[in-house]
């Protein structure tokens, strides 16, 4: 982290927020049997004792927070988080340090968990993946997810392990549809508003409120200083849009943008750690004039980017000319592709259309040319569908781009909701969930209307690990529901402060109940204001029990 | 309504708020040609002008605010709203006076939609609803819907029009799943919290963002009163669950509770004006057992009441015993038969269990009862239920209720988001209702945890109204859609007042955006604060259109 981010940063981020444990957690740590170097970070909720006295079995959950959420750990905001992964990658001997400090393969050398995977090497990432996709305290029991079942997917590049050489701060996570849905949340400052320590707070709410990933999207001033500060600071892969670093460093001029200076933002960025790399590559010539015979016409930042440079300079897509020359880099960082859906539809109207599935065409014919390079590949989605459409977004990606991961935005199922696009998008994220969506990107209330501030990060998260843990729950992933069945049978029970510790947001759940019943002794009572006493269904369904079982006993009699 | 109930309302309900017309818009009433007392209210929307000078074609919205968005009315909340039907009614010749001064079918005659429709007429009731579905300034294009196709479906019992005849201020609406997918709001009291005047306050909160049926469910104090002064002031249909009352009536004792007291307490509810009934005539003792063998048992207020009572008096559900008896007196009102899910799952374990499916069954032979009376039928629906399972509960509905239109509470797709219920039900509500679910209850961000205030009745609806109007959109209802394509358009010119005021809360989207923008020479720039000037891929997508536009016309000369 350079001078001038620590010192803005020692004046303003306080910590101590994100690093108070949520109600009645702690963090505990599961150890790989195979590898003591593999410790899983979870969190584990504490439950009521039972009437008998007995204590009730804790919940354990899948923790994306880090190290904050460990109160043993001394962090140091300047130095950033311990580097976790050095030793590991270390290990392989495959890499060399450069003059600058970065790490990279040594020559010839290829250091993607593809690589490995595809040559049969179960990493200590993939044994982490394994343990923290299975959320048991029990990491023996690997009888619902194996590593090997790890290895297979990421070595048949239907999963991803976003994970640079250079982000060693980053706790493994994996990206694919037979694992749990993950959830991007994105940050970043714009020319507008926000600054270094704004952005490294919007992280640690994003995490702390479960992004799997997060993407720094900003455009404004301290581009490189505010990716540091963030990557440093974050225990989930990073994710960025190179070409608007390039365009800062041209000075937003497109006649001066083009291969040399993208060339070095990538490489200036890997030696970062950034752990995939949004490239729009697919954004071809040949579908824009398509793409402006829509409402919307183009909605990506870096699409409407590519497409003017390809009419100003009257050249096709450097990105896609250049393709295989930005494959030689990423593969010596194990940085990896999300390749960016540059036309994807910025309204229901625009659907489907012959911009959207040619482009779609496009990317999965650069899946397959980063694959021959062992490189990792997701595929990025919409945007705004309506809901009858979303189904066959997902059937054509599947079979275009031959089964690599997907990763959309929502999609939002109507234009009509400014300031709740985290719900009219919510709707469409859970559905192609379900449908196979490996990733959803996260839209806040604030989506088309400005930068999103924290409550605005925070919302839009809830909304979308809803959105992804229905659609687990859809897709029958081991496990998924069970904080259901342990939420409602504390609902049941009466157990209200169990309820409100079991939620996605303990706090607000706990707030709503208070506004009406604040007194402690409600927290035991068997009814809310919502119904009162005499008219709580559980409370009368006890009454029902306790006779139903009055007739049986006398029935048996 | 009573003299108490004056006295409390004259003191606090403040009509401004209400009364003050959403942001460029304007109460527009369209006329029948055939009926010139069929005028239909909806709300026009002015855009900016077009850069040329030209005006620019308003947007027509259904509008289901009442009298209450019409400035040229006076509203006088102590003697209600106009009464709209009263000659409609009185025209048809098949009513009396009773001597407590409401209406009721002469000796014979059944005066219920179904009942006319069957018979080939169509009312004035009809007449409204065709034109208000269309959704269009000019009623002399119906080639949408037409009077006929509005008669066919409520005669062949795929849709109901629930109006009694006592409530003559409700302007007449439709719930079928060829239809506009209408919303529910749940307001009333309880015995923690909530007045009459707080009631009548929430019905306009609920009516001014898009309810389209509003039920009280009060079981505090006052129940009459407080149903008096919602029926004299609600432009919407009005359901109860009447058990409720009866059971407050004997003091809340299930051994006194039976048929004489739940009879008086019909007749007292059908002649002030209740539009749909919840009668809870499903739960048979046989359904019992299984739904005792669940995680939450029965969640359903009346269902666990109802069960309670078969328990005690070791008899049948009583009212499935005097279900004839309930017709009797329904037909003489119009009052529409909501056939209550008593049984719903209240977790998702719960779902789609041999319980709720055992009473939908039940559900659906008592449609056939209640049709052979002419009386219209809804059926009542879960709940809690994964997405995967949504769908079949569909599908029984259709197959075992004869195509009565489904009526259902969300249905929420995951437990773990007390405080975001709205969220986790709309999922599932967008759903059903793109499956063919006619009407949807909404869950307000307090569902679980407490009564719902007025900006919880807000937040509620919003979030149902995006259901709804996906759910329309996926269906293909004509016109669907035009809204959608109106904002994206405004988006894409830059035009923000116009994007503000086609969303469905004007309000927020403006303040969101002037949270960071407040200048008024913001809402004409081609850009907000999430990208700043130089990253707006909208307005980089008009430079790409110029520089194609250049570059077909340099080809083509």
């Amino acid at each position: 982290m350079t001078k001038t981010a620590d010192k803005k940063t020692a004046r303003t981020v306080d910590l101590s927020v994100y690093r108070q444990p949520l109600p009645n957690s702690r963090r505990v740590y599961v150890e790989s049997a195979n590898d003591p170097s593999v410790r899983v970070p979870m969190r584990e909720v504490s439950l009521a004792r039972q009437q008998n006295g007995a204590a009730r079995e804790p919940v354990v959950l899948y923790d994306t927070a880090g190290p904050y959420a460990d109160p043993d750990l001394q962090i140091d905001v300047y130095q950033g988080l311990p580097k976790l992964r050095r030793q590991w990658i270390l290990a392989r001997g495959d890499v060399e340090i450069t003059a600058g400090g970065a790490l990279r393969a040594s020559a010839g050398k290829t250091v993607s968990q593809l690589h490995y995977a595809r040559r049969g090497i179960i990493t200590p990432e993939m044994e982490f993946i394994t343990i923290r996709e299975n959320q048991r305290r029990d990491a023996a029991d690997v009888s619902r997810i194996t590593a090997e079942f790890v290895r297979r997917e990421v070595a048949e590049g239907r999963a991803i392990i976003p994970v640079n050489i250079n982000h060693t701060e980053c706790e493994p996570m994996v990206i694919g549809r037979n694992f749990l849905v993950k959830v991007n949340a994105n940050i970043g400052n714009s020319a507008i508003r926000s600054s270094i320590e704004e952005e490294v707070e919007k992280l640690l709410v994003a995490t702390r409120w479960g992004a799997d990933t997060v993407m720094d999207l900003s455009t404004g001033k301290d581009i490189h200083e505010t990716r540091e500060s963030i990557l440093r600071n974050s225990p989930v892969p990073i994710g960025t849009v190179p070409v608007y670093q390039a365009f800062e460093k041209v000075g937003g001029r497109i006649d001066k943008l083009g291969w040399d200076v993208y060339r070095e933002t990538l490489i200036e960025q890997a030696e970062q750690g950034v752990d995939y790399f949004t490239i729009h590559a697919g954004v071809l010539r040949e579908y824009i004039p398509a793409a402006l015979n829509r409402i919307t016409k183009i909605v990506s930042r870096g699409g409407s980017l590519m497409a003017k440079w390809c009419l100003h300079h009257k050249q096709e897509n450097f990105l896609y000319t250049h393709f295989e020359e930005i494959c030689e880099i990423m593969k010596q960082y194990d940085v990896s592709f999300s390749l960016g859906d540059g036309l994807r539809p910025g309204c229901i109207a625009d659907a489907n259309d012959a911009a959207q599935f040619g482009e779609l065409r496009t990317l999965g014919e650069l899946t397959k040319k980063a694959w021959a390079h062992d490189i990792q590949v997701m595929i990025e989605g919409p945007g705004h569908v309506p809901m009858h459409l979303i189904q066959e977004n997902m059937t054509e990606q599947l079979k275009h781009c031959h089964e690599a991961p997907f990763y959309t935005l929502g999609p939002l199922t109507t234009d009509i909701a400014p300031g709740y696009d985290h719900i009219t998008s919510a709707i469409g994220a859970a559905m192609i969930g379900w449908y196979g969506c490996a990733m959803l990107c996260y839209v806040t209330p604030k989506e088309h209307l400005g930068l999103p501030n924290y409550e605005d990060v925070k919302q839009g998260l809830i909304a979308y690990k809803i959105a992804a843990h229905v659609a687990d729950i859809a897709k029958g992933h081991p496990g998924a529901q069970m904080r259901d069945d342990a939420l409602s049978q504390a609902r049941y029970d009466f157990r209200w402060a169990d309820q409100f510790n079991l939620s996605l947001d303990p706090e607000t759940a706990k707030r709503y109940h208070d506004e009406e019943l604040p007194a402690e002794g409600a927290k035991s009572a068997h009814f809310c204001s919502m119904c009162g006493p005499k008219y709580c269904s559980m409370r009368i369904s006890e009454d029902v029990d306790v006779a139903n079982d009055e007739m049986s006993e006398a029935a048996a009699a």
